[in-house]
């Protein structure tokens, strides 16, 4: 398929379609058969693509043959492999066979679903699957559609785009009753372990960036937020005049994967009339798992709760971030237009969702195919399977790391990330010799093995700062992940520090 | 493939990956074949779904097969058609072959691209496609990386996001001058044609909603917003002791594709110090021809312009936005974040772009890929010719109403969209019998006229208010349309309006 004379230009000729999405097909198996073959973390320097592809775009059309070429020759070189079995760093975004299908089917009916009449299935799919995901994560049924107390939930493209949502919601409800003007007297509160995605929502929504507060934690607490830190600070602030807005807290956090007391952070929210949002992007997963749901004891509380399918845990291709709230109406009121070039007869009479209301945008993917079609492909036997497979590969990780007396795990494992770091000082001697990194509570050494590890292209990790202590994070959940790539890179992390030991040591 | 013992668990096994992508293939491939035997808006009743599916997710996996049967039997009847070549609703969402390869490879790579480290093809990538897009569209080179006055664009999910982004970072550079208690002295302009999409952002960023001026368009002006009437507002305003945040201009608006003057309008914007953003989200693909080009004029007056690939004109499956800035480090001023856990080496060289930055996310879809496949298996010949043979069939379709009495085109057709009614009176025998139509500008009856269109499931329109009249939009632009598909939905609204007449007169 060359450049096409003009009068034939069908872009979505059934036939040309079929002929040249089997060969991408084809295409992304086998980059997955070769996966292993490519450096994890891109080698590739700054500015390399502009060095390879014309500054102009083509004139003509060109094959797809040749596109796929430039594709394996310019583009791969250039990524940092997520789908390696050996990508460790941030958190995986797992993908599956089941979430692939779920956006091919996505992005082949390609409808926009803002309103119920704009495709029903898309807002219906998403309305069950959303009580689906609640139910397998046991969330009680007040978060639920068909649990007839008014909440729901629905499909966004982020846990930001969520935060976002919840706190313009939260910050019009207590403006209708206090006044706009007081919007800089509004103050949101996380620990100095929660996402940043808050305080960037925070900064988006017009709180002031000085009315965000970080709330210490501490090893005592394995880096939870107290209810009594919280406490005093929103005492605090009423006492100064301010209005505490939105308490977010985390079931397993972005660096250390800690755990916020859900319970007793609630009841505090509650105390003070402030929105209590859960963030469980990463750790929601793994609520299918009996054994993990004791970490959601007290989301009853929550006024919303967020998690991810996608990057994260859940076999979900980008993007699909889910989030349930008490009562859906407070969102709908911040959020809701009803311009009359979308009216019609469904909505106007109030018996339909329309999702437009529930999210940022207008438009809106159908996401609600794809998790449906993970949890169908895989059901919760696969799903919880997959959970505990890899918190049983974390579990081993963790144990090759406390059997070599070098290194040490630094924070309680919890789910699938093991933190771990070359101990300070490992050899005990306490000579007084010219080693630096004795003094640095072993922040040199670890930079200069985590710098080994990623540019051997053979793992990638990375790290965090967690009590001032400088930590490798392991975060194991990339769906082509085995035990023997865990091995592997366990021996490849050794090899890398006894080179590293002997040097500072010569 | 049933349920699957648990020790041969393997969601991205290469070999299942590849055998049930083909089948998918195949099943999407079916669907555009049979797509004009579906009604095109679905017909389905509000909760047809839950009476199919069950209300419990499943406990063991199920096949692929299963499963496309279920979509065929459950989910397709309640779709409404947007890839059907008789969807004239809203704007088309239109789809090709190689955006759906593009989001193959984007959903098959699977990469999350917030920092240059974490994929540094995924942004090195992005930032060349703006380049590509933007000097199609001829923009001037202020707003493209390789312009060398610090420019440069940014692929979005929606337009809402990129007003979003701008109106924050517009607001950020305003209240570092004034303080951050004047936020609510701040103030959104728009026109009564522009998307609602800015009076919603305006809301989520903090501005109160009174604080947002819709300035009223008459025919006398194509419904273009005139300089006069927004400098008049923003007089009046400042000596209120309010400060002009941000106006948004319009190259063809969602109700009736009318463009506001933006050499004018930005002349205004900067005589008062405010943002001017123009959004070009449905007629921005047009400047690639250069009979379009003019309605851009002006646009070197702008601080952002955003465009939409996706749903509207550029053959590019969902989502997909572009926005170009004059300046990004105002956007990055205000949305940036800089969290110990994604420092790298090349983010703190700042030898990069990281684009979590530039958006409100962290995470992002690897959007690139599609735009640089659409454009690369299309050319700019390829990509001209599907928006000049989109602009022709309206031509024709405008002709043909033209040429039948009863019928009138309401406002000038710029692009592919026209609006039409049924002419209030068309019979000019001005009787005073009882028709009631008579006295309400022809609402009843044309709402009939598209009512009775959508239900027949053989074309979907929609409807706008313009001028206090109702008229009907024919949005002509989803990739299968053809000829033959105006001619035959002309011929079933002129028979269901002959139908109408009769029984009107009867």
């Amino acid at each position: 398929m060359g450049s096409l004379p003009l009068e034939l230009f069908q872009p979505l000729d059934p036939d040309v379609f079929s002929k040249e999405s089997h060969a991408v097909v084809d295409f992304i198996a086998d980059y997955y058969r070769e996966i292993e073959q490519y450096p994890v973390r891109s080698q590739a320097e700054p500015g390399y693509l502009s060095k390879l592809l014309p500054d102009t775009p083509p004139i003509f059309s060109e094959p797809i043959d040749t596109i796929l070429e430039d594709v394996k020759k310019d583009i791969i070189p250039g990524l940092t492999h997520w789908q390696s079995p050996n990508f460790y760093a941030y958190f995986q975004a797992n993908a599956s066979t089941a979430g692939f299908l779920g956006e091919m089917l996505c992005s082949g009916f390609n409808v926009v679903g803002f309103s119920w009449i704009s495709s029903p299935a898309a807002t219906e799919l998403e309305s069950i699957v959303m009580d689906w995901m609640a139910k397998m994560m046991k969330l009680p049924s007040m978060f639920l559609f068909s649990g007839a107390q008014g909440g729901g939930g629905v499909l966004h493209g982020s846990t930001c785009e969520a935060v976002v949502c919840t706190l313009a919601a939260a910050r019009d409800k207590a403006l209708s009753k206090i006044g706009h003007d007081s919007i800089t007297k509004l103050v949101v509160y996380a620990s100095d372990q929660t996402h940043f995605t808050v305080h960037k929502s925070s900064k988006i929504i017009g709180i002031p960036p000085c009315n965000f507060r970080v709330i210490p934690t501490t090893a005592s607490s394995g880096y939870g937020l107290t209810a009594d830190a919280v406490r005093s600070v929103m005492k605090e602030d009423i006492s100064q005049g301010f209005t505490p807005l939105y308490l977010c807290a985390t079931v397993g956090t972005t660096a250390i994967g800690a755990v916020d007391p859900l319970l007793e952070l609630g009841q505090v929210a509650k105390e003070f009339g402030a929105w209590f949002h859960v963030d469980a992007a990463y750790a929601g997963s793994s609520a299918v798992c009996p054994e993990f749901r004791r970490y959601f004891d007290g989301v009853e509380l929550a006024d919303s709760i967020s998690m991810n399918p996608h990057i994260k845990w859940f076999l979900t291709n980008m993007d699909c971030c889910c989030l349930w709230l008490r009562s859906p109406t407070e969102l709908v009121n911040s959020l809701s237009t009803n311009p009359e070039i979308l009216r019609n007869n469904a909505s106007d009479a109030r018996e339909v969702v329309d999702y437009k209301d529930w999210q940022i945008a207008l438009s809106r993917r159908f996401r609600a195919m794809k998790l449906w079609l993970v949890i169908r492909r895989y059901g919760m036997v696969g799903l919880m399977e997959h959970i505990r497979s890899d918190v049983g590969l974390a579990k081993h990780f963790e144990k090759l790391v406390k059997m070599d007396k070098r290194f040490e795990v630094v924070v309680p494992r919890r789910f699938s990330l093991v933190c771990f770091r070359l101990k300070p000082r490992f050899d005990d001697d306490d000579d007084d010799d010219d080693d630096d990194d004795d003094d640095d509570d072993g922040l040199k050494i670890n930079i200069r093995l985590l710098d080994a590890v990623n540019s051997s292209g053979r793992a990638f990790m990375t790290h965090a700062i967690v009590g001032g202590r400088f930590v490798i994070r392991f975060a194991i959940g990339t769906t082509l992940t085995e035990m023997q790539h865990v091995d592997a890179t366990w021996k490849l992390i050794q090899g890398i520090a006894k080179g590293l030991l002997l040097a500072d040591h010569s």
